[in-house]
C-alpha cells in the first residue's frame, strides 16, 4: 500500500494545474436585499425607481413659485400668503404641485398669519433635489460580480430592488478522518487527538465566501472514507479530505480520489504543506490536505482560496508587505520553498522580523505569526542581518506597537502581553522564548525591545549583571526587577523516588528533563551540578532538553521523566508535587530606545501597577517586593 | 420650535468628548469555540489540555526502544521482533507506552515476519513529537482583547477549551424616523421615502461588531420619538435615531435626547455630516445621525465605530493611504472640513484622483468612490494637478486595475464596466458623466484612460475628430468607433402637445429640459435651434440642465418638464415616448499609453465581441456596424 509521491512540484505550477482543471459553479439565488451585505452580485442591476421620486426640498424653508417671486427686492419685501403662494417644508420633503423653488429659512421672515415676507426673488428649481438627483430608473447600480457593501445595499433599496440576484456560495463538504480523531468536544482517553483542524478550516472557507459542511469523522478504512467522498460529491461543490493525504500506512487519500476521479497533482515542494493532494471527484474539486495544522490551513491557503474567490469572481485580496532586518538565521533547503512564521516589531526605529517555530504541527506559531517569510525554492535561507520581505497578516500600523520580549520564558510575561490590551495601550506583545542568554544576545543585536533574564553568576553570588557587563560592554541598556520567583524540583505527585538532593537524581538514576542551553534554569542546574561535585553523565536524560518550565512539567506529568527543575506555576498546571530550592531573581532588559519611550514607559507603568502585581503573586511562588524597581 | 445649533465643533473635538462621556459595556459571555469565529476574548485564555497529549510519531515509519538499537550499524543490520521490539506507526499516532523513538520509514527494510531490519541506532525520542510540542496545559494561548480567527479556534479546541469567555456584541437600537418614510420593500405612493438607511446603518454596525434592531419608522411626533428613544435605552447599549437631527419644523430628536438624558455635541464643522447629534440616555451613547445618506454614513464612521472598536479593545483599522494627482480643482468653504468621495485610476503610470458628486444626498457617489479626500477646515481646497493624499475604500492593488472612463454618459460604458468583470479581466471601471467636452478635456489632462465622445461639426459635417484635432494638437490619442445612437425628443406617452419639430417648442411654448454645458447632446441642440434660425431664450427651460439622458428622461416623467433631447434607452426606461431625429456616431477617445496596455486591448476585445455586441444593440436604439473601427 505504501506507495511515494506522485508528483513534488513547486506550489504556484501545481496551482495553475489545478484551477485550469476544475472550478467553482456560479448558481444564482435570489436573496433579500436587506440580508445581502457581503454576497456577490450575479447580474448588472439597474434602478426600478428614481431617487428621489419627486422633486423635493433640499433646505428647511417655504416652497415657492418663482415666477410669484420676481418682483422681491430688499427695497420691495415682497408677502406671500400661506396654502396658494406659499408652504411650508423640510429637506427631503416633495414639493407640493404647482411650487417650483424652495426659499430657506433663513432667508424668510415669518408672518403671524403663517405666510412669510421675503427680500429677494426665487429662481426656478432653487434648493430642490431634481427627481433621480440620487438616482434614476434605469441607470446602472452595480455591475456583476460585485461584492455587496453596506450603501450598495442602500441604493438598491433606493432604486426599488428589494431582492436581489446574487451567486449562491459555494457548498464545502470537509471531511476529518483517521481513527485517532474524536469530536473536539469530547472527554479525551490516552491516544485520542480532538480533531480541531475541521473547525478551523470551515472557519477560513466562511471567510472567503463558501458554505460549510462538516461530515462525521471518518476512520482510516479505505471503504468507508470512499463512501464519505462519494456523498461528499453528490452533496457539494468542492471536496475536503483532512488528512491521509500523506503515504503513510493508513493514507488512503489518495487512492480514494484516484478511484471516484482524478489526481492532479500529488505533494507540492513546499514546507510545511508537501502531501497536499489535488483533483477531482466528479469533475467537482477535490483535496487531499494534510493533517498538520500548519501544513493544512497553508495549503488551504495556497488552494482552495483562490479557487472560492475565482469562483465568486473577486480578486483575492494582497496581503500588506513589509520589508525588515531579520533577527535571527534561516537556514533552508534547497528545492524546497519554505513558508516561516514570523514575528515582527518595531525595534530603535526599524522593523525587525524574527522565525518562529517551523514545525508543521506548532499550530502555536500560526497564532503568534505576524507574517509569512517565504524562503524561495533556490535560496538556502537567509542571514541574520538580512533585509528580507514579509506578507503581514497584521497591518504595518499595528506591527509599529508590537513589543518583541524574547529571554527567558515566564509566566509573568504573558500576563504582561493581556494586560497591555486590557489597559487599552493599543500596545501588543509577541514573545520569543530564547532563554535568558539567547534574551542578551537578542537586546544585543536589537531584536527584541525586552528580555526576561535570571542568571545566576556563582563567582560573584549576583544576578544577570555580571552576565550583561560581559556579554554587551558599553551598551547602553537598562535592568528592572520584575519578581523574584522560587525554582525546585518537579516530580511526581508525592514525590515517589523520595527525592531530596541532587545527589539523589544521579545515585537513584531518576530520568531527568533538562532545559535549553543559555536558559538560565539550566545554568542554575549546571550550578548545582558543580557545587554537587557531579558531572552531566551522571545525570540520565541530562541531553533531553525542553524550552519552557511548562515543557519540563509536561514530560513529568506524561511519565516521560521523573523530575526536572523549574518553576511552581507549571508544577501546579499539571497537579504535580514541587519542592523549593532556592528564590532566584528576575528581571526585565530593555534596550535604551525602548526605556525611554512612551511604550517602555506604559509597561513599567503596569509592572509597578498593584493590581498587576497582586495578580502575579496569586498564581504561586512570585514575590513582587522590588517590582519595577531600576537595577542599573 | 426651530433652534439654531448648540455648537458647531471640528469633528476631532467633537470626538473626543462623546468618547470621553460615554463607552460601551463589556459584558461577557460564553460561546461554544467552534461558532466563536470573529468574536473577543474577555479574558486570557490558558491551555486546559496539552496537544499532543501524548508522545506521538513525527513520521511514518516504526516505534522502537532506543536502546534496544544502539549495536545496529551498516556492517551489522539488526533485525527487530514485531510487537515486543517495533511496531508500526504514523504521523501524529501516540507511541505504544515503553517506547521512545521512531525510525521513518525510509531507513527500514521490511521482514516478512513484520518485523524490521535497520542499519543505524536511533538516538532517544528521535522523530517523536513530546507532549505538548504545540500546546501545554496551562500556557497562554491567547490574552485577553483578541479577536478570534480560524486557527485561534483550533488553538482553543487543541488545548481543551470548548467553550470561550468573549465580549457580547453591543447592541444597537435603530430607530428610523420620519412622516414621509415607508419600509423599503412596500409599494411607493408621491411622497413616500422608502426607508433603505436603517438597513445600511445596521450592515455597518454589524460589520464593526455590533448587534442591530431596528425598530418600526417614528412619524414626525415629538411624544411617539420620545417614547421610541425610551424603550431603545432600556433594551440596548447605544441608541442611533435617523433623521429629525438638523434644526427644520419636525427636527425633534435633540430636543428628547435633551429630555430623556444629555446633549454634548449638536452640528460639526464638516461637509457633510454637519447635523448629528451626540448625547446619552440613561448613560447609554445616543446619537441622532442625519437622514442624508452620506451624511448619515460619514457621520457614524466619525463616531459609532470608534465607540464600538473602543468597547471591543480593537484597534479600528486604518485605511490605506495614496498620494494622487488631483484631476479636477475643489473648492471649499474656510472652517468647513470637507470629506469628498473620489474616483481613482493610475492613467500613464501615474495615480490620479477625481472628485465625484459633492452633494450630501447622493448615496451613487458613496458606491462609485474609491477612496476620500479630506479638505482641511482651514483650507480652501486643492488646485487641479496638485498632489493630494486619499484614504482609500479599496486597495492601491485593485485601483491599479481601475479604468477612469469620463466624457459622455452612455449605457454601453456602463454595460462595458460589467461586462469587463464577467470576463474575469481583473479590470474595475469608474464613470464620471463630464459630457463629450470634457471627457476630451480629461483625456488631454491625464485624468482618463478613455472617454466617450459625440459631437457633430457643423462646418465639416464630421464627428469628434475636428474637436479632438482642436482641443487636442499634437497629443497622440486614439479614436475607435463603440457605436452609432439614435438621438430623438423624449416626450410624455402618446406625445401630447404633438411635437413634430423643434420649432413646436418655442411656438407651443412646451416647457423643456436641457443638457448641461458641453454635452454632446447639448451641442446637437444648440445647432438644432440654430439650423431652425431660433435663440436659447425662445426655448422655456433651457437654462434647466440635467447630467445624463435619464436625468432628461426622469424630468419628463414627472411631469417637471414636457420635453427634452436624448436617446431611446432613457425614453424606454420610463415608459416615454420617444421621437427619433438623427442618428450620431458615439466614439471611444483613448489615450496612447492605455490604447498599448494590456487594459486598452482587453477592452478593444470586448467592443469586437459579438455577444457584447448583440447585448447593446438588444437595449434598442443602437447599431454596432462599425463597433471596435479604429477611426484615428
Amino acid at each position: 500500500m505504501r506507495k511515494i509521491y506522485l508528483y513534488n512540484i513547486p506550489r504556484r505550477q501545481a496551482l495553475q494545474r489545478f484551477l485550469s482543471a476544475v472550478r467553482l459553479p456560479r448558481r444564482i439565488e435570489k436573496v433579500k436585499t436587506a440580508g445581502a451585505l457581503g454576497r456577490v452580485t450575479a447580474e448588472p442591476l439597474f434602478a426600478r425607481l428614481s431617487m428621489p421620486s419627486d422633486h423635493a426640498a433640499a433646505m428647511d424653508g417655504f416652497a415657492v413659485r418663482a415666477e410669484r417671486t420676481f418682483t422681491a427686492n430688499d427695497r420691495n419685501p415682497l408677502q406671500l400668503l400661506p396654502g396658494e403662494e406659499c408652504l411650508p417644508v423640510d429637506t427631503g420633503e416633495p414639493l407640493p404641485p404647482g411650487f417650483d423653488a424652495v426659499i430657506k429659512v433663513e432667508d424668510i421672515l415669518m408672518l403671524p398669519d403663517g405666510g412669510i415676507e421675503i427680500l429677494a426673488p426665487a429662481t426656478p428649481w432653487q434648493h430642490l433635489r431634481s427627481v433621480g438627483e440620487d438616482l434614476v430608473a434605469g441607470e446602472l447600480l452595480l455591475p456583476a460580480l460585485h461584492r455587496l457593501r453596506p450603501h450598495d445595499l442602500g441604493v438598491l433599496l433606493a432604486g426599488g430592488i428589494t431582492t436581489a440576484a446574487v451567486l449562491a456560495k459555494p457548498k464545502a463538504v470537509i471531511i476529518p478522518t483517521g481513527t485517532e480523531l474524536i469530536p473536539p468536544e469530547e472527554k479525551r482517553h490516552r491516544g485520542d487527538v480532538p480533531d480541531f483542524n475541521s473547525t478551523v478550516i470551515a472557519a477560513y472557507l466562511q471567510q472567503w465566501g463558501a458554505e460549510t459542511v462538516i461530515q462525521p469523522i471518518v476512520p482510516d478504512d479505505q471503504a468507508l472514507l470512499k463512501e464519505a467522498a462519494s456523498q461528499a460529491a453528490a452533496e457539494g461543490d468542492l471536496i475536503i479530505i483532512i488528512a491521509g493525504s500523506s503515504a503513510g500506512r493508513s493514507d488512503y487519500t489518495v487512492h480514494v480520489i484516484e478511484a471516484l476521479g482524478e489526481v492532479f497533482v500529488h505533494g507540492v515542494s513546499t514546507r510545511p504543506g508537501k502531501p497536499v493532494i489535488l483533483g477531482q471527484i466528479s469533475g467537482k474539486p477535490a483535496l487531499g490536505i494534510p493533517g498538520y495544522p500548519v501544513s493544512a490551513y497553508l495549503s488551504l491557503e495556497w488552494f482552495v482560496r483562490p479557487l472560492i474567490y475565482r469562483g465568486l469572481g473577486q480578486p483575492e485580496p494582497a496581503r500588506e508587505r513589509l520589508r525588515a532586518s531579520l533577527g535571527r538565521r534561516i537556514v533552508s533547503e534547497i528545492g524546497v520553498e519554505e513558508h516561516v512564521r514570523m514575528a515582527v516589531g518595531c525595534v530603535d526605529d526599524r522593523f525587525v522580523a524574527n522565525p518562529l517555530e517551523r514545525g508543521a504541527g506548532i499550530t502555536m506559531s500560526l497564532v503568534r505569526a505576524d507574517g509569512l517569510l517565504i524562503v524561495p525554492a533556490e535560496s538556502v535561507g537567509f542571514e541574520q542581518g538580512e533585509t528580507v520581505e514579509l506578507e503581514l497578516f497584521r497591518s504595518s500600523g499595528e506591527l509599529r506597537n508590537n513589543l518583541l520580549a524574547a529571554g527567558s520564558h515566564d509566566l509573568i510575561v504573558d500576563l504582561l502581553a493581556t494586560a497591555l490590551k486590557e489597559e487599552g495601550t493599543g500596545l501588543t506583545l509577541s514573545s520569543a522564548h530564547l532563554g535568558s542568554m539567547g534574551g542578551i544576545g537578542a537586546i544585543g543585536s536589537g531584536q527584541a525591545h525586552l528580555a526576561g533574564v535570571h542568571l545566576f553568576d556563582p563567582a560573584s553570588g549576583e544576578y544577570n549583571t555580571p552576565y550583561i557587563e560581559r556579554l554587551l560592554p558599553g551598551k547602553k541598556v537598562h535592568l528592572i526587577n520584575l519578581a523574584y520567583r522560587v525554582q525546585g524540583w518537579i516530580v511526581p505527585p508525592e514525590n515517589p523516588d523520595g527525592v531530596e538532593r541532587i545527589d539523589d537524581i544521579a545515585s537513584k538514576g531518576i530520568s531527568f528533563v533538562n532545559r535549553q542551553k543559555g536558559a538560565g534554569t539550566r545554568i542554575l542546574f549546571d550550578h548545582l551540578l558543580e557545587k554537587a561535585g557531579l558531572t552531566p553523565d551522571e545525570i540520565p536524560g541530562y541531553e533531553r532538553e525542553e524550552h519552557t518550565h511548562l515543557g519540563v512539567a509536561a514530560a513529568v506529568s506524561a511519565g516521560t521523566a521523573r523530575i526536572g527543575l523549574g518553576i511552581l506555576p507549571a508544577a501546579r498546571a499539571f497537579g504535580l508535587e514541587f519542592i523549593p530550592l532556592c528564590e532566584e531573581r528576575y528581571d526585565l532588559l530593555m534596550n535604551d530606545h525602548f526605556y525611554r519611550s512612551g511604550a517602555g514607559e506604559a509597561v513599567l507603568k503596569l509592572i509597578r501597577d498593584p493590581v498587576f502585581q497582586k495578580r502575579v503573586e496569586a498564581m504561586g511562588g512570585y514575590s513582587m517586593r522590588d517590582a519595577g524597581k531600576l537595577i542599573n
